[in-house]
């Protein structure tokens, strides 16, 4: 009855207030299991990535404000500890929860309780991660009390890849693995010969045969399952006796994605969060205000892969977001080059090196928030060996709703102090094409190309490719008084602002960088002989980003010329809400860039200080 | 007879140019196997980590230079691609060898190279990686030509930990796996009634208990194996068969490290990079010229120590580094607190939020160069829950004859970035010794201290424990001519130059800042108010660090202060060589500073321009 009650209201609210949808349906009931069965926020329970978490959420205490799921000061789209005791930690990406669980059962462990349960529940796709094995590892010797939850569906955000899922493909559909091992025993022991055999050879085999029978007991695990995940007396009868078991323990759980809403369990991957939609009949309801202008996403897909159809040596990687970043177009066309390697981030990049290194040309492309995790991967791997790889980042600057996990706030930053790297952001969708075109052809490093979610502003973007010179900025507007310095996008907002400026009779110069690195210098020489002042606006942290590597330059070459940052403010995540709040919060929007622009200017014409030239 | 000849030289070389001894020693006969058995460079053969591949390099073209192996300008103690066409991929971090192999297998079929051989060889401790698993998830599905080579000596520099290890100790001790597995089924297969139950369930089970029997099975791989790593006949048999079975393939090897030297045999850990030591006797040799400082890595052992004994909730963590960091001096009194979590440094930082999250105080130590592969795990777990995790960051800033790979060249840079975080860096022991007893209390947020390798500069550390007030920095010396800024135990070095420069009649200040973040501004003000020029010194790449961090301060504050920053130059990976050579080459060292500090202070009388006061 609540499970009924539960999926209806999340039905409901998602339905016209947009967000995760096909994982929190799938987990409804192993959701009101968890809760039946322990004793939260005592117990710890943590969700894996998290947008699994909204039945969890509804039932701790936030039913009523959940309409105000993923908006400006509502509550979060994943668990947050300072929302909620319930929210034992938090989580946004992937694979991070039995490591946390881990933490925490071994703390309880040194603390003398021993009563307290700590479960991860984690998807099929969040255990490919690396640093779930690796919690895996440590935790299958740890003789914690630590239960694993292997919510599988078999599916990520697209399709699962890779060995694990067909594993356990293979234990779901051939029977149910423990009932075979039972089955095979009772038989074996029933035969007189094979029992006398079978005590003989006892002790030999017991390690190859029960432990190696399955790859989470040859961890150290014990493993129970699998078991239908929408079974609800199954699951509370199943919890129950694993509480009384100690150690490390994994319970695979099968769901389907969706489940109790038709749609949802047909089209997994667009009902993974599927916008508005009509909560009785389940069809989503096309947004009336469609942009005309095609997004950054689709722009990505249509141009890789025409540059795919014209050269051979072009491959396309995602770690498990084709559909996210539209590889899933190149896919259809040419899957023999379009590799979805899970979610695995790490191995993405350096795979990409390998593919690299013998000659062909990986566009590489991983939200920018994700790209944190390869990190490593990137300046060891890649940038260290000159690997001409392109690294498309998609996500990069806020992202809105998806909130402080999902920003794309730090890579302008994390990737300006890796030395031999190039470095751009286009600031409309027909540079973006060009920048891909141009990256195809540099092969001198890695190369770099970040840009926003959502649509760009153009309708026609599709023209005859063209070069850019690696390092050039361009001049977008020219002006005395003051220059604005750009990268990215957020160029064509700071345009309306030198518009509007203009009709305040201030005459701003604009310039847009195209590449963080290599710096366009001689355009900044430029730019500090004609101004004393200097504002730059970049969708990303301010820290270490293009106004800092503007100010570096200015001080290097001796110039006097100030700058004003605008950006992401330093040492601060940025919560989750639409993207205008959002960049009205930060002051990247037009009237906050306005408002600093006016206050800058007329300080200076307080001041009366000249430009100077030099 | 080449295997005796090699390990021979090796042992002759390394005795008296110290180097990574035990993990190459231990694969001479499987190095020699594989380049008899395949045909490099046309086969490509990937070494993980790195430091096993000193036969690889002596085989390979590099017998005559082996001699300047680690030394500047000598060949790389790693394989490197730019120094030979044997070296396929470069490698010195852990568990990349299997993404970048796969990568190149890839490559061969699309380009239609059916003959190609592509082999990573990698440890039992480099499979603990979480990338290692990405890698292997990914390619159990390819379909591609890919060998891996698990060289299992049960060791990574410490014993290897983990359930995995467990798992292969199981497989290698009851008995070889593969003839427990084939005795099993003969036995069956010989009685006439189970033949028949076999017969019907052959179906159902030949999932279960073959796919199943083996966790690389389990994920697509053909498994093979154990076999003896020392046996030539037999490795280069089954090399040989390998090479006709099609798709991807692990070869399970047993080796020994430190093969063929009786103490590096018996002492592993010790003798994994064992300093100089006698070629015929084994005996390692006491360098003459030794510190009557402690290193760093023993303050910090010790004191971690000494604060666990005084606070129950001190727990030590450290991903596969237990002697290297000096956690073992905690791990033998404390072992129940003390968490050695394998070549894991993303779970490693999860972990600790875990623990953390609970209440207890983790101590997380990674080498600088290693935290780079928990980036993420820093922002996403840890600074945006603003959990109380103390990082103590070895090896930062140069590492010596490690080099490019090795070298904790960037953290003050990627870790500045972050919201919500402290970072510091002792100028001395004493003063690690306070930040370590100040991060235990601290407990607003994760708190960084990052420290180099090797000897600190006081006899006298172990004074009683005093608190450091968070942010605060210090005036080591008062001038008037210019001002350095420094962080971190470059301090002591600039301290020097300011005692050269005195005797040249220049009298310059210093302050050492000792937090990164947050920056004392306070001492900023004063020092921006007095100085015109200051000359800020880092042992760090100098994008985005402290002299970056200083630069943006007087931007911010309209001061008219000028920055030369020094430190690791920005666009450039630095390669290995002794600690004095390579900070010669980056300016840093005594000389180099003096050098630019006389430049500054000529150019300024000359200009004569005058200090101002505001």
């Amino acid at each position: 009855e609540i499970s009924k009650e539960l999926r209806q209201f999340i039905i409901d609210v998602i339905s016209n207030n947009p967000g995760h949808l096909g994982a929190s349906l799938g987990v409804v009931e192993l959701t009101v299991a968890l809760h039946f069965v322990f004793n939260a926020p005592e117990d710890k329970i943590v969700w894996d990535v998290g947008h699994q978490a909204y039945a969890h959420k509804i039932l701790t205490g936030r039913r009523e404000r959940f309409y105000t799921n993923r908006k400006y000061n509502g509550i979060s789209g994943f668990p947050k500890m300072e929302e909620s005791i319930y929210d034992a930690f938090g989580t946004g990406h992937s694979s991070t929860s039995i490591s946390a669980a881990l933490g925490m059962a071994i703390a309880s462990g040194l603390t003398g309780n021993k009563t307290r349960q700590h479960i991860a529940v984690i998807g099929d796709g969040g255990m490919t991660g690396g640093m779930a094995f690796e919690a895996l590892n440590h935790a299958g010797v740890s003789k914690t009390n630590l239960l694993v939850i292997l919510n599988d569906n078999g599916i990520a955000i697209d399709e699962n890849v890779g060995g694990l899922k067909e594993y356990l493909t293979d234990i779901t559909t051939s029977r149910t693995y423990n009932k075979i091992k039972d089955d095979v025993w009772k038989m074996m022991s029933g035969m007189e010969r094979a029992r006398r055999i079978i005590q003989k050879i006892q002790n030999a085999v017991k390690v190859t045969l029960f432990r190696q029978t399955n790859i989470f007991e040859a961890l150290g695990f014990r493993y129970f399952g699998p078991i239908d995940g929408h079974d609800i007396p199954r699951l509370v009868k199943v919890l129950e006796d694993l509480k009384n078991i100690p150690g490390p323990k994994l319970l695979h759980v099968i769901t389907t994605k969706g489940k109790g809403l038709k749609q949802a369990e047909e089209q997994q991957t667009k009902y993974h969060a599927p916008g508005l939609f009509d909560p009785d009949t389940g069809e989503t309801i096309e947004s009336k205000v469609k942009s005309k202008f095609p997004t950054y996403q689709t722009v990505f897909g249509e141009t890789i892969l025409e540059l795919a159809s014209q050269d051979e040596r072009i491959v396309g990687i995602t770690p498990a977001m084709a559909s996210g970043c539209s590889l899933n177009i190149m896919m259809a066309k040419l899957p023999q080059r379009t590799f979805d390697v899970g979610i695995a981030e790490q191995h993405a990049v350096t795979f990409s090196a390998g593919l690299a290194s013998q000659g062909l040309i990986p566009f590489c492309n991983i939200y920018s928030t994700f790209m944190q995790r390869a990190f490593d991967q990137i300046i060891h791997d890649v940038a260290l060996q000159k690997l001409p790889v392109v690294f498309c980042l998609d996500r990069a600057g806020l992202v809105g709703e998806d909130g402080a996990t999902h920003h794309g706030a730090f890579d302008l930053s994390y990737l300006n102090l890796i030395p031999n790297v190039v470095i751009s952001s286009p600031s409309n969708e027909e540079e973006f094409r060009n920048l891909m075109y141009t990256a195809m052809l540099y092969k001198k490093s890695p190369f770099f190309i970040r840009y926003p979610r959502g649509n760009g502003v153009l309708e026609r973007w599709r023209t005859p490719f063209k070069l850019i010179e690696v390092g050039k900025g361009r001049q977008v507007r020219t002006g005395t008084d003051i220059a604005f310095i750009t990268l990215g996008p957020i160029c064509n907002v700071v345009y309306e602002v030198c518009s509007l400026l203009e009709t305040n009779s201030y005459n701003c110069a604009l310039y847009d960088m195209r590449f963080l690195k290599p710096i366009d210098k001689e355009l900044l020489h430029e730019i500090c002989k004609q101004f004393k002042y200097v504002i730059t606006v970049e969708d990303g942290t301010i820290t270490g980003g293009l106004g800092s590597a503007v100010i570096e330059f200015i001080n290097d070459n001796n110039y006097i010329t100030k700058v004003k940052r605008i950006g992401i403010p330093p040492d601060k995540f940025i919560s989750h809400g639409c993207l205008s709040e959002l960049h009205k919060e930060c002051g990247f929007d037009i009237d906050g860039i306005l408002k600093e622009a006016l206050n800058l200017l007329r300080n200076i014409n307080k001041e009366n200080i000249l430009k100077i030239a030099r």
